[in-house]
C-alpha cells in the first residue's frame, strides 16, 4: 500500500496537529516539507493539489487530497480512541475544533507567526497589539474549562486536545504569557505525557 | 419530548444556517431571539450556557448545549441526506466547513456586519478595506470549484452548501460584487430551489 503523504511546514502548528496524530496512531507516513515563506504553497503545481494554497494537506491515495487541519484530524481519527463514538461527545469535539479555528488560531498563531517565524515583531507591532485581547479571551475560556476538566471532551485525550495544544503550548512564542493560566499549564503537561508524544520541532 | 431550542439572532448568517437546516429536516424547534447588539449574549445567564457568548447555540435537551454553527450543522445532519455517509465525502464536507469559518466568514460576514447590521460603513471603512482582498479570494476559490461542480461535495446539496450559502448569498450587503461570479450565482439559485428553503429573514 502507498503511504499517506503529508504536505507540511515544520514550524506550523496546523501541520504539527497532523504529525502528532499520525505518530500517536502509529500510522507511517511520508512528509513533504514546503517552505511557505518562499511561496512553495503558491506554485501552480501545489495549487492544483490544494486551490487554497495552504498546508497541511494530505494525499490519501494518488490524486485524493484533503485540506484543512481540523478536517484532516477528524478524517484520520474516525473509529479510533482519539474521536469519541458518542454523537454528542463527537459534536463537542467539533465545537472545540471550530472554536480553535475561529476564536484562537487567528490571534495566537498569527502573533507567533509574525514574532517568531517571520521575526518581524517591530513591523507587525500594531497588528500584534490588536490580537492581544481576543487571544487572551480564548486562553481565559480554555483556562475556565480546564479548571474543572482534565481534557476538553469526555475526560480523555482526543483530537480536540491535539487541535488546541498545537498553538497553545507555544503561545509564548507569540508573546502570550501562560504563567497566569495554571490549569492550561497542567493540561499541557498531561498532553506531553501521552504515549508517542512528539514535539512541534520533530519531523 | 421537549423541543430543541435554538438561541438565535435573526440577521445572523451563522444562526440562519441552523434555521435553514432544521426547517429542511422538518424538525420543529423553539427559537429564542437574542439581540447581540444589545449585549444579550454577554449576560451571566447566557454565558453560563455558552461561555464564548455567541449565537447560534442549541439546547438539545435540558442543560445540554452545543455551540459553533458548523459543529451544530454536523450534529443535526448526521444520518440524514444532508451529510454524506462515505468517509471521504464527509471529510470533504468538513474541509469546506473549515474553509468557511477561516477563509470566508471573517471577511465577508464581518463586512456585512459593519455595513448592513451596524450601519457604520464610514466608521469601519479601513477595516472593511482590509477584508476586500481575502473576501474576494474566498469567492474566487468558490467560483472555480462551482464552475465544474453543481454543489460543493458529491454533486448533491449538503451542509457544506448551507454553511457557504449563509453569508455568500448576502455578500452584497457586505459590499462584495457577485455579478462577476456567474457559477456562484447559478449555485445560489440551485440552493434557493431546494425543498423547504427559507430566506435569511424568516424565523
Amino acid at each position: 500500500m502507498e503511504l499517506l503523504c503529508l504536505y507540511d511546514f515544520l514550524p506550523s502548528g496546523n501541520g504539527y496537529k497532523i504529525r502528532l496524530l499520525l505518530t500517536q496512531l502509529g500510522m507511517p507516513f511520508e512528509r513533504v516539507e514546503l517552505n511557505i515563506l518562499k511561496g512553495e504553497t503558491r506554485t501552480p503545481e501545489f495549487l492544483s493539489k490544494n486551490p487554497n494554497g495552504k498546508i497541511p494537506l494530505i494525499e490519501i491515495e494518488s490524486g485524493k487530497y484533503l485540506a484543512e487541519s481540523n478536517a484532516i484530524l477528524v478524517y484520520l481519527s474516525e473509529g479510533t480512541e482519539f474521536l469519541p463514538y458518542d454523537r454528542f461527545l463527537r459534536a463537542q469535539v467539533l465545537q472545540w475544533l471550530c472554536f480553535e479555528q475561529y476564536s484562537h488560531e487567528p490571534f495566537i498563531a498569527t502573533s507567533r507567526f509574525w514574532i517568531s517565524i517571520l521575526g518581524k515583531a517591530e513591523e507587525y507591532s500594531e497588528a500584534i497589539k490588536q490580537k492581544r485581547e481576543p487571544g487572551y479571551a480564548a486562553l481565559s475560556l480554555m483556562e475556565k474549562h480546564l479548571t474543572s476538566h482534565s481534557f476538553f471532551v469526555g475526560e480523555r485525550y482526543t483530537i480536540a486536545d491535539i487541535a488546541l495544544f498545537a498553538y497553545t503550548h507555544v503561545a509564548d512564542e507569540g508573546g502570550f504569557d501562560l504563567t497566569q493560566f495554571p490549569a492550561i499549564q497542567n493540561w499541557i503537561e498531561r498532553v506531553k505525557a501521552q504515549p508517542r508524544y512528539i514535539s512541534i520541532t520533530q519531523a
